[in-house]
């Protein structure tokens, strides 16, 4: 018999001994190992953080106290055993349980997340609303080491620290996010200093694999009152020593796996091409040098790579610094995180009309990430930014030649490419102009005009529709266009159906419906793309298929127009 | 003769004494004060600058030296010794010099600011661009305490402070903002403490109105290297202080004043009059309780309202705690400062459909402050957040409807409304529903289906078309919208012309010509509002004028469609 049989919920847990808690922490990694093949951060960051979930729950009283994880994805071992042990199976499978915490999902999930940084300033208005409540529940917020470098988290610790609130700050410091930590609190290991400064009282550190340690230290904090700190030290192993450790039978993880080559490696291959040739770029990553690939431009520029943290905002205004030198910086940002740097993009790069490259990966369907980290919003959010260009390859070749055609003009451009790999690699001889498209294919009554990678499922839908005359043009650009030259490529159709592979509102529907209303009035406008709501998880194919992005939806849309 | 005279550039200075240099801080105070009516807080915030930026360009070699202003608004001193004293008479008015330090003005403004806490960031970027490119240059970033309040700032400080560049902050600390300042950084002093845990090495405190005291502080700190703090302590005082001492003879400077009822007060009492009757709601402030007239609200509700400081991120994240607890907070927000909390809206709020009340203050043109501060863009960038309701009301009567509407809701609602005074206040009794509009004036050929206070100069503009018979609607709601029933009202219409004063791109017109494609085939959609461009400085009224925003020009496009 398992300790872990007998728990569904925090209000087991009380009923195990201090000394049975270990036991029941190897029961439990064992169990998330076993149970789930997705995703191996989140796997690792998670099992790491074992001890300290167990210690939370068994000293405090969930639901009723209110825990918030930062980001969420170290919150499996918390999912387990907060009554979705059951379910734990589904987990990041789409109509299963969200990879991350959410509050639609559990009340021991008082707060989603997903993006970081963003668990102290919640766990704060939940300690105010208490206050004006009269409540005397216990606050607490667990985040780690990297999401600590996000503006939002001193925002946070400079009002609280400042008012009398019932906050406590678990400091998860496993000393690395996704790649190894940077920023001057980690490398000089000040938080006590920093934290103090801030007016946090500060206790640690604790040993954040000794349950009765953790027990200890999280029963003191639960009699005190007002902002404070406790810092955890973890240490974050790989799979296979778990593996090993916990005698695991199951061989193999998924990895992010691609038969077709990743767009990251497109951009960083051809990112790499473009610096040797022209010493002036400088690549900027807010600590995504392994998801955007720029490991490898570190190591051939060490000197031109910047990893600045968890910190977009900071990235583009560093950038937009570079750039007002004379500089040729590219900020490579995932498109959700993009909505982060928004002010900066508008205030210190559009309005100054500063030549800094945007790279937005990860836009689009991002799969199982699900809804906090699709890209579907920033044709929306960044089609209003004036001097801005917006381009979107429908190849890994136009990838390539929009990322040189970016580093010759002299004001921001933007490029989004998605998550994944290319559809097969064709270099179509076309060149890049400010304002070009492609107009692939003609046809007679409807035309699809195509912004990025959908292109290729638009040809495929094509093929499908034989017999059919379908028109298609890959637009390249969501802004500027070519006026008069777009005009005379679509004006003798009757239908035109965007396709996008983000939210239509706001996005290429819109700026192209409203430009038609004008430019092309003998026509209609129908729209591809995600619905005006937010995306769940699942995997990329299945969430295409729902909302009709593949070849076979959009086949679906072009018979349902041509009448 | 005065020291004044003979000061045009920074170079000129080198030719005072030491001993000068206070009797010319005297001068440029006076020059200040009698040259420009515009705008108090700005002039004051120079004013208490004074001695730092003779310091600074006495001590630096500027412009190839780089230094930055945090915001630009303390730049006025910096602005008359640096070959701009003869155009200063134009400061903030069209065509004039920029009330904040902007590129394209001097290449002693080597990088444009106007919102808070960018400039350890940028001052960063050219750090690094020096070293990249073997210069010596000095790079120093002038920022108040006020703005530290803002995470970008310490994304910059935590990044910097661990890598080695040759960056001077100096913290020019007077202890007040707009409002006086909060968070712990304020509070316990702890200055010395908080940069040095940042790797930062920390000097101060200095007089900043003892010159000869500053210039020997800047002097040793041109000697070294590094990421250093030079702590500055000054004073505010007031207009009527400088004016005395100087003995200046302007005997009245323009207050922002108006003879209608302001928005931000109609708001702030309509708020008061809700939270008597509702104890769950809770204001939240970024440092603007009077700018939003929530001063009010403080005096009456002390512990239901919160000032967080330059903190927009927080603000609105600790709004969502609030809510998920089951308070009703109301954030007050700048349009334009809205743009910092952008993810915060979409990942916080928006995404777990929290009832978060968004009150968009200063949205549309905003005058005098020009590109940084137009609130152009938000109807551009909500649009596109599902869950989403978002409002602009065309009167004061519309916004105290909208806001007791807002807090009825279960998700969350934007309320858009525009700086300055309302115009007649009508007290109309139409009731307020989801997507509910107002049909005010039926006409035959042309519709103008308006958003926002714009409305009144439509009623205006269709007055003076005497004869014609144009309709009008006024919106409401940028979304959701009552499909059938604005079907209903507008399918006898050849033409439609959206009005909204915001960026037409992804805003109003947009969204209504996508929808009007599918539901209204026999319209053709034309729109009123700002073009994809950023918005110069300018009046108000001047700035309406140029781009057809108000009566007139509105006039002007119902003509020009109506053929």
């Amino acid at each position: 018999m398992k300790f872990l049989d007998k728990i569904q919920s925090p209000s087991d847990l009380k009923n195990l001994a201090i000394a049975q808690l270990p036991q029941l922490c190897d029961e439990l990694k064992a169990f998330v190992l076993e149970t789930t093949p997705e995703k191996a951060g989140h796997i690792l960051s998670s099992i790491t953080a074992t001890e300290l979930t167990v210690a939370l729950h068994f000293v405090f009283d969930t639901p009723n106290d209110i825990l918030v994880w930062d980001v969420g994805h170290q919150a499996y071992i918390h999912k387990v055993i907060t009554d979705r042990k059951n379910t734990f199976a589904s987990n990041r499978k789409m109509g299963g349980l969200s990879g991350f915490t959410a509050r639609a999902e559990s009340k021991f999930d008082p707060f989603g997340t997903g993006h970081s940084a963003t668990s102290i300033s919640a766990i704060g208005g939940f300690a105010q609303a208490a206050k004006l409540q009269g409540s005397t529940r216990k606050h607490m917020a667990v985040i780690g080491d990297g999401a600590l470098t996000g503006g939002m988290a001193y925002e946070a610790l400079n009002h609280l620290g400042a008012i009398d609130l019932d906050v406590l700050v678990v400091l998860n410091d496993n000393e690395i996010s996704i790649d190894p930590n940077v920023g001057a609190l980690h490398e000089k290991q000040s938080y006590r200093a920093f934290f103090e400064s801030l007016g946090w009282a500060y206790s640690g550190t604790v040993d954040g694999h000794n349950t009765a340690a953790l027990v200890d230290a999280l029963s003191a904090e639960k009699t005190k009152t007002g902002p404070r700190v406790l810092h955890v030290k973890t240490v974050k192993r790989s799979l296979d020593y778990w593996k090993d450790l916990l005698r695991v039978q199951r061989s193999t993880f998924n990895v992010q796996g691609s038969t077709t080559t990743l767009y990251q490696d497109i951009f960083a291959n051809k990112l790499i091409a473009l610096a040797q040739k022209d010493e002036h770029i400088v690549a900027i990553t807010p600590a995504m040098l392994s998801g955007s690939s720029l490991t490898k431009f570190l190591a051939k520029f060490p000197t031109r790579t910047v990893d600045v943290g968890i910190a977009e905002q900071h990235a583009v205004t560093f950038a937009a610094g570079l750039a007002a030198s004379g500089m040729k910086p590219l900020v490579h940002l995932y498109s959700t995180f993009a909505q982060r740097a928004f002010d900066q993009i508008i205030h210190d790069v559009a309005l100054q009309n500063l030549p800094v490259v945007f790279a937005l990966d990860r836009a689009g369907l991002v799969g199982e990430d699900g809804a906090t980290h699709h890209g579907a919003f920033d044709l929306s959010f960044l089609n209003g930014i004036p001097n801005l260009q917006i381009l979107a390859p429908m190849t890994g070749a136009e990838l390539e030649r929009m990322l040189a055609y970016a580093f010759t003009q002299n004001g921001p451009v933007v490029i989004r490419f998605p998550r994944g790999g290319e559809a097969p690699f064709r270099a179509e001889p076309l060149p890049m102009q400010t304002g070009s498209f492609r107009a692939l294919k003609t046809g007679k009554k409807v035309c699809v005009v195509s912004l990025g990678a959908i292109g290729v499922e638009v040809e495929k839908a094509i093929k499908l529709a034989q017999g059919e005359e379908i028109g298609h043009v890959d637009l390249r650009f969501l802004k500027p266009w070519n006026d008069q030259e777009l005009i005379d490529a679509l004006r003798d159709y009757s239908t035109i159906i965007t396709a996008e592979e983000g939210s239509m509102r706001s996005g290429l529907r819109d700026a192209f419906s409203a430009w038609a209303q004008n430019n092309l009035p003998k026509v209609t406008v129908h729209g591809i793309g995600l619905p005006d709501q937010f995306i769940p998880h699942g995997t990329p194919e299945q969430l295409a298929a729902k909302y009709g992005l593949d070849a076979a939806g959009i086949l679906k849309k072009i018979t349902e127009v041509n009448f």
